[in-house]
């Protein structure tokens, strides 16, 4: 495909197709069963249901770090289209519901069989941190095969997920889009998704990006300092700033600062009555920063748009957006 | 069992197994898709599967509810018991663990193949209103070999759902379950549920009624009308104060009255910020006042807490309470 085809999808995301399970608990449940607090572990099949047997009543909502993101995205406007593996189940048929239901193009087909469809069993405690352990299920079996190349080639961004660099398949899987994408002059987007990633695949990170092949790169203050080695800020933005074309860094509620193409710009938290639940706060930061990106608005704006996304989604359970985001942004850009 | 043995639980129910599908949405798709707005409808998985095509991105909570009088209860301290269908599934694990985690004895065996477990289409127009449509799989074929005798006879109250007594299967189990609970000197609590299963049982609970078999009966303004043939609040009341020990009849934003041996009671609503979604009103208003009806209080006190669970679960989605209620309770009762 000739790199002017104007591409038909603002982004494409290929990334972890699960269902949250959310439940409120008191701090002492974290400890009581040795939770890494406030982090994302990966958890087996036994140990899910171990950890949901311990768990205070929930509700299920459709999650997915790259697929949040995509719903905040089409919330927002944005023509999408996600690419994941659910197995043939109800939990399945619920992801995939709520990610069509969104207006997110989704046909990646189910996988039959065991696992089921991923799940992650987030608990919140009272200050709306949320601690995730994920059994991924099926999602670590989206093969290569499954891509839609035609579909990649045409997006004009396509938004990886770094959680699903950890199983070997989809690691394959999303190398291949990466080519299928550059190829077709697209641009790519990565978000680092959490340390332990980082500790297990900083080198594949760390060559991409000396590479050149990451345009957009998302981090938070932790996973830049695990991708760069230094612990202060301001000297890990530094050591990746020159070698990608777009920097985003969020800072909870610190704000988040970005540079772009030598340009820096920062953007404060857009305070909250109460924080009730922390997930999807990366992601929808994303949705926001990339819904201006697309439209070519200046970097500052693109930050507030990120700001006011996590704003409105720490507001509320669920990682996915639950207000009018097309008047909220009306409102408050 | 003699009279004298002292309950184990102090309510056992035998009601729906389902999972709630609950989605926002603007009052033009109730038109569109035209649903009976406000009310319950039961349709077919055909039918569930269209309108679940439509839906807008949803979230699931376990319903039922009769099981969510249950989950009130738990919450305030008393000790349950539920008796109902879910198939072998995702959704019934869902079902399960979340009665479970609340603290409810949960103890009927999944049923094997289809249907599968049943699940609430939840539609919630701008003004919080819900309106219901229910494929109740699994759930309508509860068989009486299903019940466990010993265990109706250990609860102080058997409480009963209206919804359940439309399928053949679950109704002749309850009749059962009347006997056993009659036999062992318990209570029996019934909540009509809804005006269209007194249009099609009604001649069932008059004859209830007038047999003296309820003790408690919960029952809204419309299926009062529905069940008495009287339009007017007051003559319906007075047809059937003088046949049940206690009757129970709520009026959403007006409040509710009881009617106990003769004593007259009534409270006002406990206003509420904002309705989100009405979903669960009647049934944790049945659950306030069964808590203090079970500890012996004053009927006032009793409507008093009814009201205020009722004001809790409709502040947020989901038809059950997520705020500590005993702390609500001490605060406001």
């Amino acid at each position: 495909m000739p790199e002017t085809t104007p591409p038909r999808y603002d982004v494409i995301a290929i990334g972890n197709a699960v269902v949250d399970v959310i439940a409120s608990c008191e701090e002492v449940l974290i400890t009581e069963l040795q939770l890494n607090r406030g982090g994302m572990t990966l958890i087996d099949e036994a140990r899910a249901d171990e950890l949901y047997e311990a768990m205070p009543p929930a509700r299920e909502v459709s999650g997915g770090s790259a697929a949040n993101t995509l719903a905040g995205l089409a919330t927002l406007g944005l023509q999408c289209a996600f690419i994941g593996q659910v197995a043939d189940d109800q939990l399945g048929k619920v992801f995939r519901h709520d990610m069509r239901a969104t207006g997110i193009d989704f046909d990646t087909p189910g996988r039959d069989g065991e696992p089921a469809t991923g799940r992650v069993l987030i608990f919140v405690t009272p200050d709306g941190e949320r601690t995730m352990n994920t059994f991924l299920g099926a999602g670590q079996f989206l093969p290569a095969a499954a891509l839609d190349e035609d579909l990649i080639a045409s997006g004009a961004i396509l938004y990886l997920e770094g959680y699903l660099w950890d199983p070997e398949e989809p690691r394959r899987a999303m190398r291949r889009a990466i080519e299928v994408a550059r190829d077709a002059g697209r641009k790519i987007a990565f978000t680092a998704s959490e340390s332990f990633v980082i500790d297990r695949h900083g080198d594949d990170f760390r060559a991409m990006i000396e590479d050149g092949v990451i345009d957009i790169l998302f981090v938070n203050e932790s996973e830049l300092a695990t991708l760069t080695g230094e612990d202060d800020f301001e000297t890990g933005l530094a050591a990746v700033a020159g070698k990608v074309p777009v920097l985003v860094a969020t800072r909870s509620e610190k704000g988040a600062v970005a540079i772009a193409h030598g340009e820096r710009a920062e953007v404060a938290a857009v305070p909250v009555i109460k924080v009730v639940d922390t997930t999807g706060a990366g992601d929808q930061f994303a949705a926001g920063f990339l819904s201006g990106y697309a439209k070519g608005e200046p970097l500052t704006r693109c930050l507030k748009r990120g700001a006011i996304c996590a704003s409105e989604v720490i507001s509320h359970y669920g990682p996915r957006p639950e207000a009018d985001m097309l008047k909220l942004m009306e409102e408050r850009l």
